[in-house]
């Protein structure tokens, strides 16, 4: 961490990502407080030695006066009524959120009056595991960290996220909120839905099958083992982004399916796979380093290097 | 390994399992030894140490007078080839298989008239690896190892047959061909089919998304980096069973997708998908402690335990 301007955190969940964010950002020397609903929970945390409350008033009027980066770590679902808290109590907050969907977060932000410090974000991390006990200050460690660069955005507010995502050990990616939403549609949330079709459709097979099953259904069906609650919640909100991602893989499928049914092979879906998990392994990431936050154009300029697979990995 | 009888171990087609077995069964005390088809294929495990040729004659020759297991270690392409082979050469050898389907290798073997000392063997274990230079002698640590129990198996080649599974460190699980090859369709062969088009449909996200892409991505990918021959070569073979289970998964998925997009939630799959991994997560195996092959229906009483979850852990 840089200097000792804006150096607090306001961390409104205190579950996995929430929970993991607030380890880090201690650790890398912040202030850092959070709020959880539940006193439990909060309990939870402080019993670790963490400054966690479920009083949100207090805990929000805290953010205002030591002027705090607010980060919202609820899930979507729960997201219009912390904003109407923040809104009452640290309405001039620079505010960030760690949700698995953007666009729909940042409507509620604007449409709650709270979008002049707003600057989406998505930590690309996290484990079947969730709560507060799953929580880890090397969740993000060489993780993406999706920040929007969405119209209107301003440079303060956005290099002060951007910081907190550095100083967290991840890689931030820039990216409009819509177009956020329909790539973590393919590469988050159809895992999730072929991971649990995976788990349905393998355990049809009874015990035995369950009893031969080896590394790849366990890993094809790793996700299936979080909390239901959870996958909706980190879903539903990207319906049609995430319709079309099923779309395409039902095309997929019924073509080889079609193909093995006919003709005994699994057809041009086997070499297409290969391919593309092989681009994948071989991802270049580049670094953006010619791009000021506040420079002319600098919101367009991150969008298309982002676009592109261009990454920031330190500020000046 | 127990006592000194029927100590040696002819391994044909030394990749990843074949030559793992060979690895497994030298460090189990065995005396084991090994075919490749290529001149460098072999070179390779010699200079390992290990005593492979690329003279399929000279090795079954040694088979025949050593009255050897004989391992058919090759992909199911080419066993009818490997077993013209061993019928020219060593007939009369105690011959097992570690080919990812059982029915068509068990047909093929007996059209070649080599039933009599069969017994069909899948362990289920394998990495997106191949070939000698990814074999491991520990590969097989804690696997289940299915092991044929087909009406007309004698007991004495299923013993021995059972004894190398279990001297390399695996759990037997006694199994019906065709069983076999429904149940791997639906754990083994759709987890394949379903990564590749994981893989197709995350990587049309583009750079921006598989940049994105974290852990359910990297899990549900994994076996889609697999070589596109050897895919073919394990999940082809079973084509009725495994079209079968791709339906399942078309319909669970086309119903996932009808009721994100008409009603905004992903319906029943969910938490079918949650609970179906919790029940892998928790199977619990038995250990089958009464059947002793030979006695009177051992055949179909140890493929009933098998189809209830039990297992061997040890012969007398």
């Amino acid at each position: 961490m840089t200097g000792d301007r804006n150096s607090s955190v306001c961390v409104l969940g205190t579950g996995l990502i929430g929970g993991s964010l607030l380890r880090a950002a201690t650790a890398a020397g912040y202030r850092a407080w959070g709020y959880n609903r539940s006193a439990p929970g909060a309990q939870a945390a402080r019993a670790d030695g963490f400054d966690v409350e479920s009083d949100i008033a207090a805990v929000l009027s805290r953010a205002a006066a030591d002027d705090a980066l607010i980060v919202l770590a609820v899930p979507m679902p729960a997201i219009d009524t912390v904003l109407a808290d923040v809104k009452t109590f640290a309405p001039d907050c620079t505010l960030t959120d760690v949700v698995s969907v953007k666009e729909p977060v940042r409507v509620e932000v604007h449409r709650q009056e709270l979008g002049a410090y707003y600057v989406g974000g998505h930590p690309m991390a996290g484990t079947a595991e969730s709560g507060w006990a799953a929580s880890s200050p090397d969740l993000f460690r060489d993780a993406a960290w999706a920040v929007g660069v969405d119209p209107g955005t301003r440079a303060e507010p956005w290099n002060r996220v951007a910081r907190l995502a550095l100083d967290c050990g991840a890689i931030v990616v820039p990216v409009l909120a819509d177009e956020h939403d329909r790539a973590v549609a393919r590469i988050s949330h159809l895992p999730h839905v072929l991971a649990e079709a995976l788990a349905v459709a393998g355990a049809a097979g009874g015990d035995l099958a369950l009893g031969l099953a080896a590394g790849s259904f366990r890993d094809g069906t790793r996700v299936a083992a979080t909390a239901p609650d959870l996958v909706r919640a980190i879903c539903e909100p990207n319906a049609a982004a995430l319709t079309e991602a099923i779309d395409d893989a039902l095309r997929l499928l019924a073509a080889a399916r079609d193909s093995l049914r006919d003709e005994g092979t699994l057809g041009e879906l086997i070499d297409a796979g290969y391919s593309e998990r092989d681009r994948y392994d071989t991802l270049r990431r580049w670094d953006i380093t010619d791009i000021r936050p506040g420079d002319h154009d600098w919101l367009e300029r991150l969008r298309d290097a982002g676009r592109q697979g261009g990454v920031i990995r330190s500020l000046d």
